[in-house]
């Protein structure tokens, strides 16, 4: 396999919104899993370094949004690791539409821990991984580390059924499925998303009450969740819109 | 197109729960998409029906599962009209495998209405539709009429983004979904589902509040789903369970 890893999906009418457009959480699930094949492509895969007792873990996301796709339609995913560093890695991703235009372009940040101690490992224990640096920059800003927001919550939300994935952690695309949700139906027919970024810092478990706080800024909302019985932050979020012309 | 229209989906690991197996409203997803596909190649799927004001409406759903199938995998779903009445057609489906084995079926009637009326249509209307009657039946039980439930709502949920698709209303398997989240993971570990059966009454709309009710039966639990400010009934759901072995 070579540097640059395309992956060809198509858009199921489940994935879109009451426009038709895909909901930005399942654009990022396609994103995540255009990263997992890739990773699985080149030897360095989740189900790959179980065997040595380590794991992907997702730390920061940057998407910038161009055009978002409807429902029927097929999107390809062009994903490759621009750089490594000591304890993590920066993989992007071009979003492609049926033309081959880019509609869309997303930036990651992973580090890989030991399972059993949870604590990062030094990279370059994967010698591999430095075949497959890309070097390529995406033309957007990279990944932020996104303030923390206090308050009083907007929201609580108890851990479901629906919201753990094989991991057995929430899906790291439910947190920003919880944070849409706080919008109405009319103000998506009214804008769209220009951008999302997404901190993780520590998962959230099946049972577990977390709580949403909001903080409104000029040009984009800044989210936080939290774990409720010790307001431990789970994850921060952050969205800039734009009007629809 | 033929009577039987043969579809295949690539299942996402977004379809999958903590144990890797499909959700099952998932497959009721992909099960709904294979009719729509096979309505739009024999020329009566929605967008065609639109034209003359009309629209299909799922009325009752019946889904036995044999074998739950896990991401990563392919399913392929087969489906046709089995019979036409004067005011609903009933369409069957047999799920595969990648290895073409049955692992679950599906029956399901639908009723045409005028959009602008929302009562049903004549059959007969649409003389083109009696040319598709494949007239095979499945190997299971057909839909049925579940009783109403009342008693104290076990839970209440406010209609989000999330639950609203193209159709503007609430995703018929969303409904699933609210009856799923009500067990735990504890007992997903320890149960699979043998059969759901879901009766869809009236339309669930943005930002409305519904309550769920449960009654626990011998081998079944069944559910209602009402809207909170006039009670109406919207959905009910009956699942068996099997204990895995």
């Amino acid at each position: 396999m070579g540097l640059l890893g395309r992956y060809t999906f198509q858009l199921q009418p489940q994935d879109g919104d009451f426009m038709e457009q895909l909901f930005a959480y399942s654009l990022g699930d396609y994103i995540l899993q255009a990263a997992g094949k890739n990773a699985d492509d080149n030897g360095f895969g989740v189900r790959e370094l179980n065997r040595e007792n380590y794991t992907w873990v997702l730390i920061r996301m940057g998407t910038e949004i161009l055009q978002m796709p409807t429902i029927y339609q097929q999107i390809t995913i062009e994903t490759w690791i621009e750089s490594i560093r000591f304890a993590s890695t920066t993989r992007n991703f071009t979003v492609r539409n049926e033309q081959n235009e880019p509609i869309g372009y997303a930036t990651t940040n992973w580090a890989m821990i030991d399972v059993e101690t949870r604590k990062p490992v030094d990279l370059a224990k994967l010698p591999s991984l430095t075949h497959y640096i890309g070097g390529n920059p995406i033309p957007v800003e990279s990944t932020v580390k996104l303030p923390s927001v206090d308050g009083t919550p907007i929201n609580r939300h108890k851990v479901q059924y629906s919201d753990i994935d094989f991991n057995r952690h929430v899906n790291s695309m439910k947190y920003l499925q919880w944070v849409l949700n706080e919008y109405s139906i009319d103000w998506f027919a009214e804008h769209a998303i220009k951008r999302f970024d997404i901190n993780f810092l520590h998962e959230a478990l099946y049972g577990e009450e977390v709580m949403l706080f909001r903080h409104a800024k000029e040009d984009k909302d800044q989210f936080q969740i939290s774990r409720f019985v010790d307001e431990e932050p789970l994850c921060k979020v952050q969205i800039k819109w734009k009007k629809n012309e």
